[in-house]
């Protein structure tokens, strides 16, 4: 009974307020058991025998052991969706739904050291991983609905919205992992605008936050390049004219 | 015994001479099986019974009933990273990677009734869907690592590779599907060029293929855009320039 109050406290002290305190302490005793023995080695019951509740109450929380690893990606989906349908027209598509994905950042960041514990675990669990892939997979498919709806008038609109998608979650992803592996240290958010940044730089407007998308309609950009030069090159040149002055 | 004769008859006309034929037998069983009764409903005993050869013979060529499913993924995966392997210093990296992606459409195309049949099939088994999510996984990391070394020296080397490598799988994919949609009718490959020619626009060189790369190094290219103009707009404007004559 004192090691699952040790852990509700700990739950309760990691991850506060909005969510019910049960729920917060099967999350707790599941990561310590996790940690204390390894994640295979744990089962249902062991978790609730040490959050001192019944088989049923995980259940009403949890479809499986697997979905306690990652307790917060269902309300965060549902966070992306909602954000992702309040979009305007004038928003443009692009800086949308890189917003969206800071979201995720959001969450990760909200409790470093549970993030960095999961993220050590997922590596070592290949079951973790597949479950991890599937809910990026859900991510990418959010923002890339969001997109093709978008872009529904481009020729190419449903395949500018999926690579645009999967360049932003793999931005994302990036920016996250180095984020994780530096063990939560550092600033996630400029390390995810930075990533971000560039998936911009390739397929959205060039024009800094904070400038109206538009101002200034008849400014032009001369860009000289050699004809070999790599595009890559030649955009990152147009991005420092855009942004410049 | 007949329907045993007759399955590995349809395997071995669905995929001519380079496999054992005990293996092709047992993917032809498994997939009448799969089609009759349904996934879930099919096991392992099923598809040996009907093949005509014991259990172990199942194991030897597929760790589980999910890998019947998709027989063909880990030659192509080596495939894969021979290709990359086997890259020279002067190959654009972009491009590279586009053509290795093209392995996997190949392998696809070389049968279209099969993957049709198994697009379907994927679509209606969740189990299956998270298989091949790890597929995809697994085929982006080829990519992406195959970049990273190339990009080595970039300052934002294993960001830019991250960020290309999904592009090029999702553009591979919306393509692959469409083709599969559409089943299996049309040309697979142009819808596949078209797809990765847009993630080259974006990220790679925009040279047609069989124009060496730095040809006339001296040429210039003025491109004069509006300030608004999308990037995306932009960069399809410098590659029409850089494809003209």
């Amino acid at each position: 009974m004192s090691s699952s109050s040790a852990a509700r406290g700990r739950g309760e002290k990691a991850r506060p307020g909005v969510r019910p305190p049960m729920r917060d302490a099967l999350v707790a005793a599941a990561f310590q058991l996790f940690l204390e023995r390894g994640y295979e080695q744990t089962t249902v019951d062991d978790i609730v025998a040490l959050a001192g509740v019944g088989r049923r109450s995980f259940f009403r929380y949890f479809p499986s052991k697997e979905d306690v690893v990652f307790p917060d990606h269902e309300r965060c989906l549902a966070d992306m969706t909602t954000y992702l349908a309040a979009s305007a027209d004038e928003d443009e598509p692009v800086r949308r739904v890189c917003d969206a994905a800071r979201l995720v950042l959001r969450m990760y960041a909200e409790n470093p050291t549970f993030s960095v514990q999961r993220y050590r675990l997922t590596k070592k669990v290949p079951g973790l991983r597949a479950y991890e892939l599937s809910v990026v997979w859900r991510y990418e498919r959010a923002l890339a609905e969001y997109l093709r709806v978008r872009f529904a008038g481009r020729p190419d609109g449903t395949l500018q919205a999926d690579v645009i998608a999967a360049a932003v979650v793999a931005a994302h992803n990036n920016a996250l992992r180095s984020w994780l592996r530096s063990d939560g240290q550092g600033d996630a958010s400029a390390t995810v605008d930075h990533a971000l940044g560039y998936v911009q730089s390739a397929f959205g407007v060039g024009v800094p936050a904070g400038r109206p998308v538009g101002e200034q309609p008849e400014d032009v950009v001369v860009v000289v390049s050699r004809r070999g030069a790599p595009l890559w090159r030649v955009v990152r040149e147009i991005e420092t004219a855009l942004d410049r002055d």
